[in-house]
């Protein structure tokens, strides 16, 4: 890739110590420039200076953005990547790592893609032989408190579709095995104001009516999430 | 809410003065401790003191999680926060904020939501008075590379609806209003390995059936985005 773009460095002195100064990089399919797993060796005496040498040099190249993924182990380079311009773009599922990113071109607009930008929330309407529909109540959350009965489920995982989640959240919940029916309905549920674990998302709700597999299947309770069922 | 739990004080000395070293925060709806914007004046040099005591306080009250929000000004205070324990939950959709969280129990699980889980992308099938698919090639990105002919559409904004994002959407790159009909479907796209502005977090692509307020509208296409329509 240096290579490449070699003759673009012509009027910088000595291109090549320059280029082995770059930090270590990839070019993803939207043309931005991604440093990720690859820092381990880094330290932060020498961070500031080779960031700021490959910004200017991907700069030269024309790159877009770039997207530095730091390990929580390297929170320390934080500051210094927020000092040559970067920000927050999204915290990885397991919460170790950051990513952090900046737009490169002084003329045109940043058009980047944000983080993950929504919730998405399952709720199961299981079917039973009696004709009667699966309810729980929740040990806590602002449910808890006025006892309400609710259809069983909660948040989609990342990488899962809404029939996974709502199959999982419902036996997880109830120990009630079920088959996928139909996707009912969907509703934007705009996030609380204040509600800083939500972080201004929306949650994607949605309804599926499910089908117990057995007609009158015997309920066993999540010890943590769920105070009953009927 | 501090005279509320003074009473769980009394093996502390000078429980008031420790009390009053707390970080200024707030309790959520599922017995969080939520620490946001009120931390402008706090100077990196006691954060970590200030931290340290309100983490003690705040385990011994029986709180579950936290949430520390930090702008992006305070980016000193992320290495110390981490070396406390926390963790990275998610950044603000403007970047300019990181939210940091750790779970305060040591008998109970960590059950706290995790950060946004998904993008949720819209594509919108637009009827026209001839029967005909409105289309568009893109500029940039693996599509335009392929030359593919497209639905029109994108992400949605952490706030939007399906139904909102896809208007929206098609209005912005070809110029066309329209009236929503139907969601037609929804699949999920699990994100490819190694795309890091997407963080593995999936796609749930929603195509929805939408109705053009003119037979025959008029195209305009978008500067930055959109090469061509049909």
């Amino acid at each position: 890739d240096m290579a490449e773009t070699s003759d673009h460095h012509q009027g910088m002195s000595k291109p090549t110590e320059r280029n082995a100064y770059v930090l270590p990089h990839r070019i993803d399919s939207y043309r931005s420039v991604v440093v990720d797993d690859a820092l381990e060796d880094i330290s932060p005496g020498n961070f500031q200076e080779r960031l700021e040498t490959s910004l200017d040099v991907w700069r030269l190249q024309g790159r877009r953005g770039v997207f530095l993924k730091l390990a929580i182990q390297q929170a320390g380079l934080i500051p210094i990547a927020v000092r040559l311009g970067f920000s927050f773009h999204h915290a990885s599922k397991s919460g170790r790592n950051l990513v952090l990113t900046i737009w490169l071109p002084k003329d045109r607009p940043n058009n980047l893609p944000s983080g993950p930008t929504h919730f998405v929330g399952v709720a199961g309407v299981v079917m039973r032989g009696d004709g009667k529909i699966l309810l729980v109540q929740e040990k806590s959350g602002p449910s808890a408190r006025s006892k309400i009965w609710k259809l069983p489920g909660g948040l989609a995982e990342p990488r899962e579709s809404i029939e996974e989640a709502v199959l999982r959240e419902v036996l997880e919940e109830t120990g009630v095995e079920t088959k996928f029916v139909a996707l009912t309905s969907v509703i934007n549920l705009k996030p609380r104001k204040g509600n800083v674990a939500r972080g201004g998302r929306s949650d994607l709700f949605c309804t599926c009516l499910l089908k117990s597999l057995q007609a009158y299947p015997t309920l066993s309770l999540q010890e943590n999430e769920i105070k009953d069922a009927k």
